[in-house]
């Protein structure tokens, strides 16, 4: 078959441009894109190297290496006499409509799992919020860990085990888990070793490697009612939904007879139980040893979730629930709401039998965490900074909280929302009147620079009560008032028309807060 | 009901340690431990307030306020005529054969579930070698990132971004997902742009999340046959090894016709096309072909773990096949390699269809990778330390390798062990005689200082060849040698009995082999 020089005559060809050096490169690349896009057909013949350099004013050499290079990549074979040509093996690389005549991008997209759909729905109902109030754990001013932190950190990190090393066990490294067991043995009234802690990326993880650990295809799980979105969420993505039951909260937190009687064969239990999440009650001492006794004779596992347990703002924190039975609960804990949350540093305490397990599930998701900043988290623990830094957080966080529930009171009618008792944590619960739809509530909030997450979502369906949470932390005393001045203002223009009464409210909605105070 | 004030005889009372101080807190913990050991019973009477700090020498306040607490905590109830009593709301807090006077100890453990025992079998296979010759990516020496990116670090750490704060998006900081697409586009050939980046802890969270979102209960994936131990860990871990094809490799990388023939409507492909984990061969071009033709007519998808692409030694490296077919492929890259393992950093590019998916997939597992890393990360690789980083240590491992190439050709007989062809990569893959158990060999070599990876559990059931994997890196040539000859003396020891040519080997090994090359 004679040489065709004419295959040179393309486009992409001539867009040869020799002002940006690396001809060579070009010119792979230009066939590369050639012999994609169709334009050199599988078994065409190229010209010579020497046709080819001469035609496009290379050097011959320049030519020949693209050559090799195609050839090694297998889009070009050599010939020993009929020379080179585009590979026969290759089967044509354009989509098929392509190939049909018709542009790429009409190409009908390819299917998604429903698996792909699940989980891009559920994450987004527990996607960050931004930092305006009132956004959960925002670290600024007093709220954030000081100068100590990054001054540790660049120590640390300089040499020694902080300094960039190899793949590590997925364990943790073992001076943080000693940190971490002294740290919830002395604040917490947790019974364990540094050999049960497994340091997670913070709770969500440890959520995430329970159910991957605890629950086979067939077992059933207790979630309290409303619950956190992220376990929900981790469940619904597993596609265990119908395996998943809700069981009601009260004043005293998880009600267990009701969960016995819903589904007494559960192999484990989700709770909250320092601060249930969303609505912030503690559990009660009744339940927890209901609900232990319950996993004692069903053999099952509890995961008690203990987040924002450190802020605690009168009396002394409950005991946690490990500390009550160590064989039966895993506990959770994380630095992202006391430290901060874009460090992503947590634990898991797990029974003996369970740490194969946690190691292996943490392995298998993603190995391991960031070994310089375990290593950082370690010196600032054993140096008493953390517990120092909680003092002072605790004094801010409890005066924050204070304001914000004068100016709740002040500014939201109270008709038009309430605030949920607690005394604890990082957020306040704010129950709505109950023709207030709170995911538009939350939308329209966000419009207009304030963020709130709506509660009826954590609900099961059918169950759901109207509500807003308010996280605390990195906002002045102005920036809340002006929010909260805010979302009154978008609440009552949520409210569906009510008669006379309720109208006279939004006609006039801050004065007639301020009067009704 | 009369006071009993002989219940406060109570062995852990008597303990209350006056050197320690916080007296109220101490006799909060032992009656809270009293209850729970059964010492204090449910409705059992406590002894007045005045009563209990007199004998205890304690002022009435400090007792008061452990009473309250423990009123507080559930653990006590106070009637307003019959005194303070144990709630009788508390279900008897200890373990079941503990209340029938057995001990605590001997409690039968709980079960766990299959998932527990599958995931830390699987993960065992794959934990972290210690930082020994020939543990793969030790960065040490010339390997390892230089001061620049300390200094970087502290600079970036100190305010701005990279600061300590709140949630972040698990999409990715965005000026890192830009110096990310960048990157890609101009080194491997990825068509993306960095909306399409999603920032991963690394390759093995990207083919977790690929998993978690790409496959529906019921659909099958092929993985390559032997395969990358993470990969089909994750698919076991899911409950997925039935629906888990391993197509064989052959020197040109997966053979699709046999993928075909075994699974043709399988819904994803996991492929190493650039260097196929553990052989070390890239996929020809006419494989690539085949494989997008058969997922395009397919409706499938591919996931290509792009490894390692930065470390070819000669020619230029293969197009990845994301540029090929960016619709169809998931592309993920990791800096665990080529900067350091213990950052925990890496990316995966998706097509736009995906990214909700992967975004959520990514929050649902721990919501997002630490932010000041990324923003250090991002700084790294924009000032063009990265690529400079990447030639460096191109030549450092070249070297490396050949030395080590030579030092096996030296050391280890070759009807003992041979080397696979490859031109690229941070291993190489020793293939070793039939007749040696190279699990066995890798457990005595590490016994004896010398970390190496056994090829064969890497193989689908019955298929195994014996094989070791040995890692470049952090190694000195003088560590490097010694552990080759240690190893070569391992090879001999594990060797099962051979007449004659083979027992002369084993009797003189290192004279053997020096005087065979």
């Amino acid at each position: 078959m004679p040489r065709r020089p004419q295959t040179m005559e393309l486009p992409s060809i001539g867009a040869l441009d020799r002002s940006a050096g690396q001809l060579g490169r070009q010119l792979t690349q230009a066939l590369r894109d050639a012999i994609r896009s169709g334009a050199l057909k599988p078994g065409e013949p190229l010209p010579s190297t020497r046709h080819l350099a001469k035609s496009l004013g290379l050097a011959r050499g320049t030519a020949s290496e693209a050559f090799e290079q195609l050839i090694a990549e297998g889009f070009l074979e050599a010939h020993s006499r009929a020379g080179t040509r585009v590979a026969t093996t290759l089967t044509d690389l354009r989509p098929a409509r392509a190939r049909a005549g018709k542009r790429v991008e009409t190409a009908a997209p390819p299917r998604l799992s429903q698996a792909a759909t699940t989980i891009a729905n559920v994450s987004r109902q527990f996607a960050p919020l931004p930092p305006i109030p009132f956004a959960v754990s925002v670290p600024t001013g007093p709220a954030a860990p000081d100068d100590v932190w990054r001054r540790l950190g660049n120590r640390i990190r300089a040499r020694g085990p902080g300094a960039p090393s190899g793949y590590d066990d997925p364990h943790g490294v073992p001076v943080l888990r000693e940190a971490i067991a002294d740290y919830v043995r002395r604040s917490r009234s947790v019974r364990c070793s540094a050999d049960q802690v497994v340091v997670t990326t913070g709770t969500q993880q440890g959520l995430y490697i329970a159910c991957q650990v605890l629950l086979d295809p067939s077992d059933t799980a207790w979630v309290e009612d409303p619950a956190y979105r992220g376990i929900t969420g981790i469940l619904e993505s597993m596609g265990r939904k119908d395996r998943m039951i809700s069981v009601p909260v009260d004043h005293a937190g998880i009600d267990v007879d009701a969960g016995i009687a819903m589904a007494k064969h559960a192999r484990a239990a989700f709770v909250t139980p320092s601060h249930q999440y969303p609505l912030g009650v503690p559990m009660s001492m009744g339940r927890r040893s209901a609900l232990l006794a319950w996993a004692r004779s069903n053999d099952a596992w509890i995961v008690e979730d203990d987040y924002d347990s450190e802020l605690r703002y009168s009396g002394h924190p409950f005991p946690s629930l490990q500390g009550l039975a160590p064989d039966r609960v895993v506990y959770l804990g994380t630095f992202s709401k006391i430290l901060f949350p874009s460090l992503r540093l947590g634990y898991a305490i797990v029974p003996d039998a369970l740490v194969p397990a946690f190691c292996g599930g943490r392995n298998l998701i993603d190995r391991h965490s960031p070994s310089a900043d375990q290593h950082v988290l370690a010196a600032f623990i054993a140096e008493g900074h953390l517990e120092r830094h909680i003092r002072r957080i605790r004094g801010v966080y409890a005066d924050r909280r204070e304001q914000l529930i004068a100016m709740l009171a002040r500014w939201i009618p109270k008709e038009l929302g309430w605030l949920q008792p607690s005394d604890q944590g990082m957020h306040l619960m704010l129950w709505l009147a109950k023709d207030i739809n709170d995911e538009l509530a939350a939308l329209r909030a966000l419009e207009s620079g304030v963020a709130v997450r709506a509660v009826s979502p954590m609900y099961s369906p059918g169950n759901g009560q109207p509500g807003l949470i308010l996280g605390l932390g990195g906002f002045s005393n102005e920036q809340m008032e002006a929010a909260v001045r805010q979302l009154a203002a978008v609440l009552m223009t949520v409210r569906k028309r009510k008669p006379l009464a309720s109208q006279r409210v939004s006609k006039n909605p801050l004065n007639g807060s301020l009067s009704r105070r």
